[in-house]
């Protein structure tokens, strides 16, 4: 039976990669090796880092502009720790909207002084909180582009007096956005660019040498970025499949033309959540994500009239994240606008049931 | 063509694991879902992660013996920093007996003093240092098992008075030892255990606490052992490959079967190196590494020779590290006694045509 992956990470990525990333494991261009067992410095997985490091930035359109991608290990929580350690010297601000700005902002507090600029934590997290002030003197701005857990996403991001940093892991490469609005963007890889076990983090090079501190080896942007991103053994796997799928991404139209695809998915979604009175939507509707619907049953007897259909239909991970209850769905890049119909018709369906 | 892969790492692993790991790739447990675009908060998942944590301490002979096993991200660099961060209050002492040893001295001097308790850096490390102190008085010793670049190993570990780490990244599961000597042992995936992308550490819960340090979330083993080495999104697919190959080492007959095959492919490597008049041996006799064989050609006009026959036997990845030049056999686990005997031949057929 065909399955309605709608988990909200790691999560569904596109067929064509899957078979790609499979068929490598097994022989890598006709090697007779597999991908993962050749080394790393070979003329060929370098090709492989390059060639991904370069899509990154031209999907984003920063060719020209002074920026570098990296592909890293340890997922956005080590950047949590990372961007504190390289651009912290005195104070910086952060928005608060959610479980991964909370946590970015617990493993900055090691090291200095960090100031909340707003938060949306005493209304659960299910809003954007708008028309902050960002001080200037501040060394650096740092926000989370969508939250995964509620369901909200920033809309507007502010004209920013000092560097911005935003950790995109849950939408990036999902919609137009004027990156270099930006001077550090991070993610990590299992949304919209590839399997669990590497993290892109765009510099723009600028931005660094500017703290006092040491930074340790692993722990220092300026290091890796000298390295090519291959300081010490990169995650071969998660790299490769990382370039499979933004190769993907490039050769159906680039960010532009997926952002038409989510917008049709997330409209139907949310009309759906928003005209049958058995569901209701968790977030705030100005600021509801692109990528994750939140949204709960208004009758809590027909739960599993509801799940037992989700699931005979094939439709996998849309159950809430506990903080919030209900169900997600989640709606990256390599999701099919059929299996939103599908979660729909079933919405629909229990409807005419109930 | 069949190739005979002498990669130094990530490097060849056991077929039916390259097998699996393709297939699960393409659709995991017959789940109609990929391994990579699952939840890792799945059961499927979590079983995985749990199988390959007990069967790490199993194979070690750590049972019941207060250990537990993480499977963290960013390679034996980042444990050169977390095993400072997490043991070092005053003062450690450090082997060095390689460019591994040398780095992870060097990460660890950011934090306090550290102090050599012996190098062989003057001979170039062709040799193991003996007969070293090791001072009562400081918080840890640390040691690197196998040196993959010289080609040397210890073969016996001191009776350590203090908290013995030790960085097994090359030659883990490849020999019996008294593993329960360390409290603490780390290795980097991509060598006797799995693809590049996760790294194996082995702790001893007493030696952690100690320290009065405010320790990064990502960088203290505690909390990754709290949450089952689930603290943040884990690298999926490096470690479930890994699983696959301890699964594979396991049903072979342990560390106890694996190491007589490594010593029957040492023997003939090393004994082709002496007795081929050809070429010499990096290494000291006694240190020599049954993992990485370097070796020289004593007339550098064959070079040209020696490499298209190599080539034409589908012999890869046997050149030397740049630091020792020559050439170097990797002979890890999941490497055929039969590669060797190829290589040897070629060895001896040059001698005959000399």
């Amino acid at each position: 039976m065909k399955k309605h992956n709608f988990s909200a990470g790691p999560c569904i990525l596109p067929q064509e990669v899957i078979i790609k990333a499979s068929e490598a494991v097994m022989d890598f261009n006709n090697s007779g090796l597999s991908l993962i067992e050749i080394s790393h410095r070979s003329k060929e997985f370098v090709d492989v880092m390059e060639q991904a490091r370069s899509l990154a930035i031209e999907l984003l359109g920063l060719e020209g502009k002074g920026y570098k991608a990296l592909f890293l290990q340890g997922g956005a929580s080590t950047q949590f720790l990372m961007v504190a350690l390289n651009l912290l010297e005195k104070r910086a601000g952060y928005l608060n909207t959610g479980t991964w700005s909370d946590k970015a902002i617990k493993e900055a507090k090691i090291y200095d002084d960090i100031y909340e600029v707003a938060s949306s934590k005493s209304g659960n997290y299910n809003y954007i909180p708008k028309g902050f002030d960002i001080p200037e003197e501040y060394d650096y701005f740092h926000c989370t582009s969508n939250n995964t857990i509620f369901g909200t996403q920033i809309k507007e991001f502010p004209d920013c007096p000092i560097p911005m940093v935003c950790d995109m892991s849950s939408d990036i490469f999902s919609r137009q956005l004027d990156f270099s609005k930006f001077d550090i963007i991070y993610a990590g890889a299992q949304k919209n660019m590839g399997p669990a076990g590497t993290t892109l983090v765009v510099i723009k090079e600028d931005v660094l040498g500017k703290v006092s501190r040491h930074i340790p080896s692993m722990m220092d942007y300026k290091i890796h970025m000298n390295k090519g991103s291959m300081f010490n053994t990169p995650p071969v796997f998660a790299v490769y499949t990382s370039m499979l799928t933004l190769q993907w991404l490039k050769n159906l139209g680039g960010i532009e033309a997926i952002e038409k695809e989510n917008e049709k998915k997330a409209r139907l979604m949310y009309s759906e959540i928003d005209l049958n009175p058995l569901f209701k939507g968790y977030s705030s509707k100005v600021d509801r994500s692109m990528m994750n619907a939140t949204f709960t049953l208004t009758n809590d007897d027909l739960k599993e009239t509801f799940e037992t259909m989700c699931h005979s239909a094939g439709i996998n991970g849309i159950n809430g994240h506990r903080s919030v209850g209900g169900y997600r769905a989640s709606m990256y890049n390599a999701l099919p606008l059929e299996s939103v119909q599908v979660l729909v018709e079933i919405m629909s369906e229990l409807e005419n049931k109930a």
